[in-house]
């Protein structure tokens, strides 16, 4: 396997685009469009949040039913969310007439949202924008860059990335893009994620391999424990690499998921990094649990936890709290038993152990957790089972970007 | 019942004091004593926390298994949690201390502490405290404020009430004080919380209407969502009310748990409204649930939400945060069957009903959001259940206070 340039264009017959329709923000792309030549097999998670936005419902329908797909539109600005009837005429109205423009139909066509919820979307500039993204689509490496912009709510950088392997011979592409930033707290999946492959395989196997894999991508990072309500992960396969087709568990299908994993661990990574506010990505490693599940609720209890957040920003080695977050997670361990280290391209340092705090260099300490990049590691020596979970620190950004988001 | 003047020496025999130790804090009282002139029956409830405390540990065994108890010391500045069997032996060496000087047993000796985590207690600072306390507990007003002011930390202002019942034709006092301010998620009670009454009752009933309190008092608190590691509710009766025995339920007992009541939940709400930070308290009130634990879980799931919270900082009708937050509870509902209001001394506004935004002013909606007491009403249309959670704003200066607590 080996990364290229590129994210949502990169495989074979993937086209994309982004557009500004001024659905909400001004003087920006806000309107994406991702387009296959060939119809694609299709598969998604999507939020747990009992509150879905309109185009999760319209695209949680299309997952389960539709026999093809072979476009997503989305936009930014407003969500689509808390909308009532009205929403779903909307995403019907929207796919409708993009199906329209691509020629395909209207069951063919995924639709997601992003931004402030309760706000009804505006039809008239969904559609000029529509309009504008099917005569910009194209398979360039800068279409897939200008979808991947247009998406974009508080995040401060695009998230894409592209991976190639090798399937029976055959050069298989899987690209990505997504976004994130605030209620993001995925249970599911998470905010916004759409994946790319020229791979071939059943729509069976390519929901298999989503949903075993956002447990340990998607599912393992927060922003801010809010589960959003419009979280949508999509894949698209059009099977135009020519490789066999995946049908069942296999060497291929390994293969498959090695990408698949490298790809959504990429974007999930980056979208906790970028969490809104966020001065450094926070990582949490956990080793030696009882169970994967239990690795699992430890490491991200701790991103989780407002005061470790805190202290990350304040690069401030108060140990005590990451300690806490682990107590109050619900995996069971011996508290007495447990080690903690802190971890950066700055170093490593060996903080707690048997009970009591170690006697670390506070400056060293200090050190370590100034990089943009910290992992707490905890060796739980309960077991064998590792987890490791992303997230930000809390900073007074935060609390700005969210105090007064709707204006 | 009346509310009454004072706090833990409201009540008939109960003595307080608080003093300067410089445990960690300079020049300012940082321990605090609660005495009793006569043996009293106790009742606690401690943090689910996993990572417990030294003296949580403590305290837990006496009040399994003390036959009585007639003390508690406390300091704030240091937590003595995870500080391993010298934890342990600091709290066995400061009952040992105080129980001399007040001639009663070491196992009659309460020990509670807060502060930061991993430290180990200045025992030398610690017995030079306790000499104070012992030298100057007293039965006023004012000794009851020492200890209320003693036990803070980053707490603005001290937490007391008390009151008067009528139990069998005897005047029967309650009192309390408690402190929090971060780290603050109760889960079987909360941070520091002390409560003094004269009552004559069993300690099968007295753990029995605590137990049963504070699924509806301190559990139905929030500041930060981090569950500490020294949560303690204590409650002491002495009995010198001279009141019957309450040693079953009935109308006595009941009047004791409303007073109780009276007593936590104005302790909860300050609790709430005083979390490190704040500038508003913070309520979601939640009727027509399905069941009380579901009202239970929507109230508290709202206010936990760090986007709600900002929202509430920023005055912002951003009302799409609160339905997501009631979405991802946990708890079953109709999403397209709530209704959602915003209350305070400002006024009154009915903000979404039937799956859309209902067409409100969003000045009046900012008016009624700039109060320092804000309420959150949903209207849940699934039966008859009902409660209340409290929580506080999430503002820059939380995030200011915890980036670097230590120093």
């Amino acid at each position: 396997m080996k990364q290229i340039e590129g994210g949502v264009t990169a495989a074979k017959g993937f086209q994309a685009a982004g557009a500004e329709a001024a659905v909400k923000y001004q003087n920006r792309k806000d309107m994406a469009l991702i387009y296959s030549e060939a119809p694609c097999r299709v598969a998604g998670t999507f939020t747990s949040n009992l509150v879905k936005a309109a185009p999760v419902q319209w695209d949680k329908q299309l997952v389960e039913q539709a026999p093809f797909v072979q476009a997503v539109v989305a936009n930014s600005g407003i969500a689509n969310a808390c909308t009532g009837g009205q929403g779903m005429e909307c995403c019907r109205a929207e796919a409708e007439y993009a199906g329209k423009l691509l020629g395909i139909p209207a069951r063919a066509v995924l639709v997601a949202s992003t931004g402030v919820i309760g706000m009804q979307l505006p039809m008239d500039r969904i559609t000029a924008g529509l309009e504008k993204l099917a005569a910009a689509k194209s398979g360039t490496l800068q279409a897939g860059h200008d979808a991947a912009r247009a998406i974009m709510t508080t995040d401060t950088v695009p998230k894409e990335i592209a991976v190639q392997v090798e399937l029976g011979g055959r050069t298989v592409t899987l690209g990505g893009m997504c976004k994130g930033s605030g209620m993001i707290h995925p249970n599911m999946c998470t905010m916004l994620a759409f994946l790319t492959t020229d791979a071939k395989i059943s729509k069976e196997m390519l929901q298999k391999a989503l949903s075993a894999d956002v447990v340990d991508s998607f599912n393992m990072i927060s922003v801010d424990g809010d589960t959003s309500t419009n979280d949508t992960l999509l894949i698209l396969a059009n099977g135009l690499a020519g490789n066999e087709e995946i049908t069942a568990e296999g060497p291929d299908y390994d293969a498959f998921c090695q990408a698949l994993h490298f790809v959504t661990t990429f974007l999930a990574r980056k979208m906790a990094g970028d969490g809104e506010g966020a001065t450094a990505l926070f990582e949490c490693r956990v080793v030696g649990a009882a169970s994967k599940q239990d690795a699992r609720i430890l490491a991200k209890s701790v991103i989780c936890s407002s005061l470790s957040k805190a202290a990350i920003f304040g690069h401030d080695a108060n140990f005590g709290r990451f300690l806490c977050a682990l107590g109050y997670s619900g995996a069971v361990f011996d508290p007495e038993n447990v080690d903690l280290y802190f971890e950066s391209e700055a170093g490593s340092l060996h903080i707690y152990s048997a009970g009591c705090a170690l006697d670390y260099s506070e400056e060293e300490a200090t050190k370590i957790l100034s990089a943009p990049e910290v992992t707490v590691l905890a060796d739980m020596h309960m077991g064998e089972a590792e987890a490791i979970a992303w997230g930000c620190d809390l900073s007074y950004d935060y609390v700005r970007i969210n105090a007064d988001y709707r204006s």
